[in-house]
Formats: structure tokens, C-alpha cells, sequence
């Protein structure tokens, strides 16, 4: 289950249109922090990307023996990177009519409590990790359930995939139905374990996972971050902030703390190995402190949309004064879409609500190498370079009439990634690689193309 | 090009789950606004419906030479009504980084300039209609350009298919390029002339359509507004207080109107003929005056949101005090979505964000007898009933693995429906009927369906 051993290595080789960061493009000029290659080869060998450059300076390199895969009409860049997903609430995506505490009591709890049921767990982790295939996600940051056999299920299923995953048991000792709560030395225990079990076991990262403030007692969060000083290379995720009721009620729970954010300060749990999810309503002092302890946060913009919480203000994380690590999650089941590319396309339209244009660099940023560091595995993948494991995607331009019709006007590669980012959907990933291997291919596409524009688009008419 | 002419009536049934309204479900519980026939029969004869019920009431009804057509895994409803879009933008959806003024001196102004090439107009006129038919939508209230040829090509295409379709040339005689300029006078001409050769040809309505107060002197609104009374079964369309930059615009052209809507107001531009795009920042004052004078309003989410325009309050219009009719519109290019089932679906997101839960039953109407109701042709279409024409759009929920996953578990017509909105596109759509006859049918879709759950829902686990 771990890395596939062999007697003898395995090569690959992919010929295309490749698209890859080098740097961050909120600090630093595109030209400067993304890799542009027309036509790029990347080379693998055991899941690790060998060489990567045009193909007319590496094709001499190459092994007359390997395959080279082409790709003639798309783009290849690095997997997608989910940095705050649930798999367990993969079946109440599109429930209705609730903010997050009712939809935690109406739909989240009822719904987590099946997963101490085996078949049931296995079930759900094969279609999440199905999805995530199909939409180009490669690495996620995952909750799981309160119960430590859905951790089971989740990293056996990534292990089975070899993919780069993240994830933990939920720790939830208060304010939830009896039968999903642990205590916080169950909790703990519970998390030793699988922390002993799977951390570090092939591709596998754990995360230790209180949920958030309201249903975890201090006594919780004082075991949650003494297991991360014990693991100082887990992750330790949380939510905060998210939502208006959601502060309130934190504020009445730790009346003597300064804030949400600082309860998870004064028990020690923020640091380069946290991320946050949502962090909507974080005030600019909770943000200066997310900065300076280096804490990261996953903005989940479908989410926040359909859970009606509010408009999370990148501007303020990604600035040069009191910067924030950021990336996007899915936040599936409140999140719509598995798709990371629509969720840049509302992480787009979200900014324009808050007086803020994030181009199609940027976007692609937040969902890759941005993600990557925001996760502290960015010496692993994050982007297609020398010495990274090998996860990439590639995204057909052509993928739908529209989206066909709309890439054939297009004049750089900024515009194009936009256009896929604002049109694109799962259709639009043409194809997944895990540590060089295929491991998800698109069907063939039905749908007849528009006709091409017979006046081109700047002749004057 | 007008209605079918034939010298034997053409006959057709289609058979299943239809899903339809008898009344506004704003205002009705969904039982006495919504008739739900599990195992439905709706017969058809030269485009009109002339019976629709459970199957096995109707089936002795039907003559024996006519081929039932069933769809046993859908849902039958109404066409979509798309109550506000540009088909000469169909080519600049998904142009990045532009608040509404910006966008339309940066993008709109020079692409609507191409429309005087008839070659390219009718190019991009089939590519957006074949768009409606791919998305389920029968009828759409459209903006075509300055140019009254881009009118021409736009009735001749829709003719052509057959469709219920609205629309006319914009009036625009300042503050754009002198290119795409008329004059209050030449504006009124070509519209007298559009007026004459295309309402009420065959299924066309003309719209008078001012693009908004900011691009037409007095002159022209007050020949809009004559245009209007001359023709008193036109539409009236124009846009309102989309942006607050241009709500602040008008006033400093019009430092005599007691704000936006009083400009269109006192040129008598107002009635329940009128569809005013947008109206996101409309004041208390403003709604009610559109409620008194019967003004209808064009809710377009995708586009408020991606031009970061704001947040429409549908409650504010759907209340029983002052009602304002409102239906759904995409806006393209503005607006990213064809689809009127995403465009619900954003309608949702952009509800909840103002607090108020708008349900599945709620979001079809928005964009079938909703819409029908405010563009005055409730009579015609907008729900299957006899004596409308046989517009009808027929919905898969299993059209990708996700909503088959997820469309599975649903319990009532209500979540099924919402399910749909939540994670539908233009491959929920199987097939696309006008007047009666079937004018799109999607592909075989290729993606394999996740597993059935092996427990069910709602057993104990």
C-alpha cells in the first residue's frame, strides 16, 4: 500500500503545453513566478518528476524506450490542491435552507454519525476520492469523521490510489449528539493511534482535526495541542470565523478571550503547521496574527456563498505588509462544487464583491503551489519541477462548445487560464496523473463544437 | 418562417414525471401552486397542448397512430425563460477584471460595434441560440445591438427554430463610441421599422430597449416612451441600478429626478410592460414604485456577482405588501452561465447571503411561469397547461455521477428539484422541445455512475 517497490524503475514521459509556478504571483510579476512552456516535456521516474523543460532540449535525455504521452490541446500544470474538505459529508452536498450552526445540527451530525459503520465509510471515501480524480485534485486536506475507523477508510483509500493525502479524526467533546462525541483523552488516544498508524505512512500526512471552538472544551484543546507538540510534523486544521453567529457564540463560550482566533492562539494552536478554514470574519488584528504566527487559511468560496456566511477578503491575507499563506478549498458537503476549477471561478466573483480582481494567475496560484505552502508540502508538489512527486492535471480548453468557442479568441496564456477557470468544470480535466501514473481519463467528449469565428477577432469588421 | 403550415395536423405525446405550476408559489404553498404528475402524459397537437395528466386518465384519449415519446428517468417542466440576456455578448463572457461601466467601454462597446457585419452577427446568433436550446431555454427577452441589422439576423434565427423570442435594437445615443451611436430620431425610425416587419411575426415580440438611462439623452427616452405607447404590446426593457457608480451617474445626469428609476418614471417608461434589468441597489421607495406601476424586474445573479455589482434582495420584491414581479435572467456576457439551472442555483447563494432561503419550487418558478407572468405572456408559455404552446425542457437527475449519487437520496419532488439547481448544468438537460417538437437531445453521456449506497439513508446504521 505504501510506494510501489520494484525490482526495476518505472519511466514516463508527457509531451504538452506546460503550465507551472516558480514563485508567488500576489508578490512577484507573472514572468517572474510562473514557468510557461508551449511545448514542455516532463520526465518521471518512480513518481518523481526528472526533468521538466521544452521538449526540444530534454527529448535527448529521454530513453528511447519510454512512452511519450502528448497532449496536443491543453494545458499541464500541477494537481489541484482541496485545502479544506469533508469527505464524510460527500452525500448532503445541495441541502437546504440552513447557516452553518442549524446545517452542523440539521445535516452534518446526523450524517457523520453513519460513519462508524465500515461499508458505509468505504463507500463514501470511494466516491469522494473518485471525484476528486475526475476534477484534477490530486492532494486534499481532509475531515473526517469523530469516529477513528473513518481515518482508517479515508488513508487506506488514499493509500490504495498512492495519492498525497492529508487528514484526521475529528476531536468534538461538547455541543454535538452524544453518540459522535469522544472525550478529550479518548480523543487524543484515538488520534495517537492513527497518528502512529498512518503519518508518514506512504504518502500520508495526518492533520489533527478539532473541529472548532464550540464543540471542543478547553481541556480538548490543551490535549489537541499537546499531540501536535508531541507530532510537531502533523497539521493541525480547524475552522474559524466563518460565520456571524458562529463568533458570537465562541465570544460567550471563552468570555475571556480576545476573539475566536484567540482561543486557538492562548491554547498554543496556531503555527506554520495550522490552517484555518474560512477565517470570513477575521478582524485585522486576528489577521496580523494569522501573519505573524504563520498560520494559513483556506478560503472556501462556494461554501461561504451557500451557507450564506459572508465574503472572505483575500486583499487583506495577501498583502506584502502581514502576509497570510492562502489557498482554496471545496468545503464539500457545504461547498457546491469538487471542482477546482469552479471554485476558482467563485473565488473570482467573490473578490469582485469586495472590490478585488484576482486573474487567472493568481487563481491558479491559490489552487496549486499557493495551496502547497499553505500545507507546508511544497518540496513535494504544488508544481511540476525537478525532484516533486509527479501529480498533474491536464485541462482541455476545448472541453465544452462554449468553452471551445471562448478559448479560440483568447490572446495569453493569462486570459486563458481565466476563461477556463470562469467556464471550466470536471469536463475540463482531461486527465489526472498520480506520481506519474494515469490514474483518471475523461471519456471521450460528445458534444459537437460551435463553428469557428470566420472573421478574426481583432480585423476590424 | 412563421408557424408550420400543413395540410394535416401533426400530432405527438410525451410521456413522464411532469412538474408544472398553476400558480406563484411566493405566495401559494407548493401543493396549490404546483401540479406534480409522477407518470404524465402531455398531448400536443400543431405546437399547442391540448391535454395534460396522469397517464393513465389521458391514455384512452390518444389516437393510436401517434407515438408516445417517454423519458422514464426525468423530469418534464416548462422551458427555461431566460428574462434578461445580449446575444451579441456571447463572445466576451468571461472577460476578466471589469466593474459594470468599465466593462462595457472596455468590452461591450467595441464587440457590440462588430454587429453591422451581418456575416459575424449570424455566426454568433446560432452559437447563442444553439446555447439556449443545449440549456433547456425556450424563451429569453435579449438585447441585440445599436445596429438594426444585428434585430434582423436575431428574428431571423429565432423564426428559423420556431422559439417564443424576444428583443430589439438598443437605443444609445451618448456616451459610447460615435460608431455605435443612433440618434433619438434614427433610433426611433429603426425601431418603427423592426416594430413593423418582426412583432408578432410568427412567435416574435419586439422589444423597445433603451440600454439605460446613461447612454440616451431626454430625447430618446421620451421617443422610447412614445415608441412604446404607439405600440403598446411591446416589451419596454432597459437596466436600473445594477452598480452603485452608475446609480450615482445617473443622478448627476439627471440632478432633477428624484434618483434612478424616477428617470425612466417621468418619461413614462414604467408599466406592466416594462422589465427593468438588474435593480440590485434599488431603494424601498424605488421597489414600490415598481410595484404600483407594475414593473417587472430581471434578477441576473451570475452576472451581479461576477462584475461585483452586489446582492439582489429577492425578498424585498416577492412580499405580499408591495409584489414586483420577478423572473431570472443570465446576462450574458456579464453573467457566466447559460444555464438557467445554475443560474438558480446562484440565485440560492445570492438569497442566503441576504438571509432569505429561497427553495426548489421557488427557483423554477423564477425561470418558468415566474418569468412568463413578467414578460406579460403567462397565456403563451411558461407552464404546461392546455391551450399554451408545448415549450418543455426535460431534466435528467442522474446526468453525472455526483447528482445520480446525490438524486438517490432525495425524499420529495422539493429536494429533488433543489438538488438539481445546487449541482445541475447544461447536462441535466436531456432534450429541449419547441412547440411540440423536439428541437435538442443531448449526447449519451459517458461518465460511469458512482456505486448505489448499499445502506439506505434512512436505515440506522
Amino acid at each position: 500500500m505504501s510506494h510501489k517497490k520494484s525490482s526495476h524503475t518505472r519511466e514516463t514521459a508527457i509531451r504538452g503545453h506546460i503550465v507551472t509556478f516558480t514563485g508567488d504571483p500576489f508578490f512577484h510579476p507573472a514572468n517572474e513566478s510562473l514557468r510557461d512552456i508551449p511545448d514542455g516535456l516532463i520526465l518521471v521516474q518512480d513518481g518523481i518528476t526528472q526533468a521538466v523543460g521544452p521538449y526540444d532540449s530534454l527529448i535527448a535525455q529521454l530513453d528511447k524506450n519510454v512512452v511519450v504521452t502528448t497532449y496536443s490541446d491543453g494545458l499541464i500544470t500541477a494537481g489541484f490542491i482541496d485545502m479544506h474538505t469533508h469527505y464524510v459529508q460527500a452525500s448532503i452536498i445541495a441541502s437546504f435552507g440552513k447557516h452553518l450552526i442549524d446545517w452542523l445540527n440539521h445535516y452534518t451530525f446526523p450524517e457523520e454519525a453513519r460513519f462508524s459503520n465500515r461499508e458505509y465509510a468505504t463507500t463514501i471515501a470511494r466516491i469522494f476520492f473518485d471525484e476528486l480524480l475526475r476534477n484534477g485534485t490530486t492532494t486534499a486536506l481532509v475531515f473526517c469523521s469523530v469516529s477513528p475507523q473513518s481515518v482508517d477508510v479515508f488513508f487506506e483509500e488514499a493509500s490504495r490510489r498512492n495519492m498525497r493525502m492529508l487528514g484526521g479524526k475529528v476531536l468534538m467533546d461538547r455541543n454535538a449528539p452524544p453518540a459522535i462525541l469522544d472525550t478529550a483523552q479518548s480523543g487524543y488516544d484515538a488520534s495517537k493511534r492513527l497518528i502512529a498508524q498512518w503519518h508518514g505512512y506512504g504518502r500520508n500526512t495526518y492533520a489533527i482535526t478539532p473541529r472548532f471552538a464550540p464543540t471542543s472544551s478547553e481541556a480538548q484543546l490543551e490535549a489537541a495541542a499537546a499531540l501536535h507538540r508531541e507530532h510537531p510534523d502533523t497539521i493541525l486544521q480547524t475552522h474559524v470565523s466563518e460565520n456571524i453567529a458562529e463568533v458570537d457564540w465562541v465570544q460567550s463560550l471563552y468570555p475571556n478571550r480576545q476573539g475566536y482566533l484567540d482561543v486557538y492562539d492562548h491554547f498554543g494552536l496556531l503555527g506554520n503547521r495550522t490552517v484555518l478554514a474560512h477565517g470570513v470574519h477575521l478582524t485585522a488584528r486576528e489577521n496580523a496574527r494569522c501573519s505573524e504566527t504563520g498560520t494559513a487559511i483556506a478560503h472556501c468560496p462556494t461554501s461561504n456563498s451557500f451557507l450564506g456566511s459572508g465574503l472572505f477578503r483575500v486583499e487583506l491575507a495577501k498583502n506584502t505588509e502581514k502576509p497570510i499563506r492562502v489557498g482554496l478549498g471545496t468545503d464539500i458537503g457545504a461547498g457546491t462544487r469538487f471542482s477546482m476549477l469552479e471554485t476558482m471561478g467563485e473565488a473570482y466573483k467573490v473578490a469582485e464583491m469586495t472590490g478585488f480582481s484576482l486573474d487567472g494567475v493568481k487563481l491558479l496560484y491559490l489552487a496549486t503551489l499557493g495551496a502547497a505552502e499553505s500545507l507546508g508540502i511544497a518540496d513535494k508538489v504544488g508544481s511540476i519541477a525537478v525532484g516533486k512527486e509527479a501529480d498533474f492535471v491536464v485541462l482541455d480548453t476545448k472541453a465544452t462548445p462554449l468553452l471551445a468557442f471562448r478559448s479560440q479568441q483568447v490572446e495569453s496564456l493569462q486570459e486563458q487560464l481565466f476563461v477556463l477557470e470562469i467556464l471550466g468544470d470536471d469536463r475540463a480535466v482531461a486527465a489526472t496523473y498520480i506520481a506519474g501514473e494515469l490514474a483518471y481519463r475523461r471519456a471521450r467528449q460528445a458534444p459537437p463544437p460551435h463553428p469557428k469565428l470566420s472573421t478574426s477577432k481583432k480585423e476590424p469588421v
